[in-house]
């Protein structure tokens, strides 16, 4: 990135961010045709919440279909049963900073959290009390307090830190001897913000609890060193920034420490030492693999590791200085167009406390957004007066966001 | 079937059955061009394991990939939000005997029999045993272990009842006043006992306890009536008969009486009331959809429903008639070419006590398995003696399975 440092901030910091330039100098400019454009939207600023799908991944998916299920059938699983562990391998290798051996692709993440939050809680049984960050996305918040109830600990909140990452100062002050784990998510769904992992972890675990991050809205896009970090457990889906497609399986981190005494609360066959003995009890596999349940869905494990194979020919750290300048680009344009018609950036400005979506608050929001989709620019509308801009940096252009944030500043003078 | 029932007979009761003359009568014969068959194996005797590629579901996933992921993008979530319960509708009427709104399809078997455990155990607060059979598929014992754990219930076992399938007798003798929930599978994985399904629930509510049964080696090839036979929940998967492909989700019936007490201990954002509504606190979704946890994984839902619909045109009952057809037509042949070699039937012989596979016991069955699969007929070997021959109506024909049979005799007479 060292050539198109300069140029870029050139480009950034003129009046008008220059788009075209921005894209001319862009060392990944080639990945977006990697991915199925053709009568597409004018602009998608919704990779942040399902991928774009890449034209490998749809090839690979149809050879799976013809000549794995349909061709080789019931043999097919010779090759399959592993395919959760290796796929789990390469997204730990390329995308978590996870060596081999402690990640699965699996469930959904809303069940791996489930599982995640159980055995995290199974290591610290002396403890009673579970720790959450009061505005983390939903399905978190619910599996938590699930979790909570079903194991007799108190739930805790963190008091949402607005649209700033929450701080190792803020969760030392939280996290007391009481606190068996502390569930957070790296990058915030609404804000963007971004939260220093390492930091974060030290803190956890200066007052003896252990950490579940939900890598969902980072993984992808935001270099991550789980190992180096120490992180205890993780889980993420690869739907957004990994472009696994719809619903595709979530997945599971557990450091190599915990796994002697990491223990699988949905324990099914796939989860077992020897899959199809047919054991007369559960005897788990050494290793992360205890942490499956059923049969994998394999189709999806297989668009998991195109979507990880992409990103990891780019590199994550390649991807992630785009996605700066990405959002950086958005946050020019809105500060120049937008704030004048009442909008303003409500995701951290600080680059390094920002992932790679940028929300904007202003008046009318929900219609705004509908009214933009109606032209082809689809982005999301969060409650209560948030448009989030997600910038998937291997598939959008400048000048996508460009024509976006041309279209949003017209709608927003309008309505 | 009325006309082929006496060709049936007479083809299948002359001392060589006449495989030609059964697939010229068979009223299904042509569903087995609706499946993809080129460069397959000879015989194809594992479709209770992993089911055929139907055609259709390949070209719906290619247009689902490449119109809807791709083209619709995250649009595609205002129709695809609906595909689990919409599907799940399907499969309740076409193949559980389920009115709309009882059943989801999600997750996978292990996932959904962990949520149906713990809701059944919900059921019925005041007691303390869950009762599983002894011999019953491994994922399903493990997980009733673990519940029973986690909730306290004392673990008791029915003692496998050999190849016949489990009695209303036994039930009732094995059940008693402090018996919670009941687990059991309608069809046995090794020797396709078929329970009396209707006579069976009876027993279990007889006692006061609920049932939970597993459907996955029975739906869309033996006909079901979930509510008519009072039965509280099920679940079962859907790469088997129902063509849904490797690791396809699974489903979860509950019957429409216990909704209000229903309790999902997965939570996530799918099973809760307004899915995007970001609300503070898990709000169930009214119904059965509270069942769901995570995103569900929209390819493989779709696939669900393309299977679902094959059967559907079929119709189990006529599926049912060419799976008895099928299976005596194996015993048949064992009877004549194998028993002098040491061979016998180790599935029930009373057609009304059997599911769609038949399994042999005899001298070296797994070798002989594996020759068999150098040959290109596939079937399994399971533990200890026993080679499984699946019989999937839809897409098997009498000569596949004639030619099998001819294998097996040749291998087991030079092995």
């Amino acid at each position: 990135m060292t050539d198109t440092a300069a140029l870029d901030t050139a480009a950034l910091d003129a009046a008008a961010p220059d788009a075209a330039a921005l894209d001319a100098a862009d060392p990944l400019a080639g990945f977006r045709g990697r991915f199925v454009l053709d009568d597409g939207p004018l602009a998608y600023l919704d990779g942040n919440s399902l991928g774009r799908a890449p034209r490998a991944t749809l090839a690979r998916l149809d050879r799976l279909h013809r000549e794995e299920w349909a061709g080789d059938l019931i043999r097919g699983w010779a090759r399959w049963v592993d395919l959760p562990t290796l796929v789990g391998d390469e997204l730990g290798t390329a995308v978590l900073g996870a060596a081999p051996g402690q990640t699965v692709v699996a469930d959904s993440t809303s069940v791996l959290l489930f599982k995640a939050l159980h055995a995290a809680a199974d290591l610290r049984p002396d403890r009673d009390e579970l720790v959450v960050l009061g505005g983390d996305f939903p399905t978190d918040r619910y599996l938590a307090a699930e979790v909570a109830r079903a194991r007799g600990l108190a739930l805790r909140s963190i008091d949402a830190p607005g649209p700033e990452p929450v701080t190792a100062e803020q969760v030392a002050a939280a996290v007391g001897p009481r606190a068996a784990v502390v569930l957070l998510s790296h990058v915030d769904y609404r804000s963007a913000a971004l939260a220093d992992q390492g930091a974060v972890t030290a803190a956890v675990h200066a007052a003896g609890a252990v950490v579940v991050w939900d890598l969902s809205h980072a993984a992808g896009v935001v270099p991550l060193a789980l190992d180096a970090d120490g992180v205890d457990l993780a889980v993420g889906c690869t739907y957004k920034y990994l472009c696994g497609g719809p619903g595709a399986p979530a997945y599971l981190y557990a450091a190599q420490r915990h796994h002697d005494r990491l223990v699988n609360p949905v324990p099914g066959w796939f989860g077992a030492d020897d899959v199809f003995a047919m054991a007369q009890r559960h005897v788990p596999a050494v290793g992360v693999r205890r942490m499956l349940s059923g049969t994998p869905l394999v189709p999806g494990v297989v668009a998991v590791q195109e979507g990880v194979r992409l990103v990891a020919e780019a590199g994550v750290e390649a991807v992630r200085a785009k996605s700066v300048l990405l959002t950086r680009f958005v946050v020019r344009r809105a500060d120049a167009d937008l704030a004048r018609l009442g909008w303003s950036v409500a995701s951290p400005r600080e680059e390094s406390r920002r992932g790679s979506h940028v929300v904007l608050a202003g008046p009318g929001a929900d219609g705004l957004v509908a009214r933009l989709a109606a032209r082809g620019v689809l982005g999301d509308f969060r409650h209560p007066d948030l448009v989030r801009i997600g910038l998937s940096p291997l598939s959008t252009s400048f000048a996508e966001v460009d024509a976006a944030m041309d279209a949003l500043a017209e709608e927003a003078a309008s309505g």
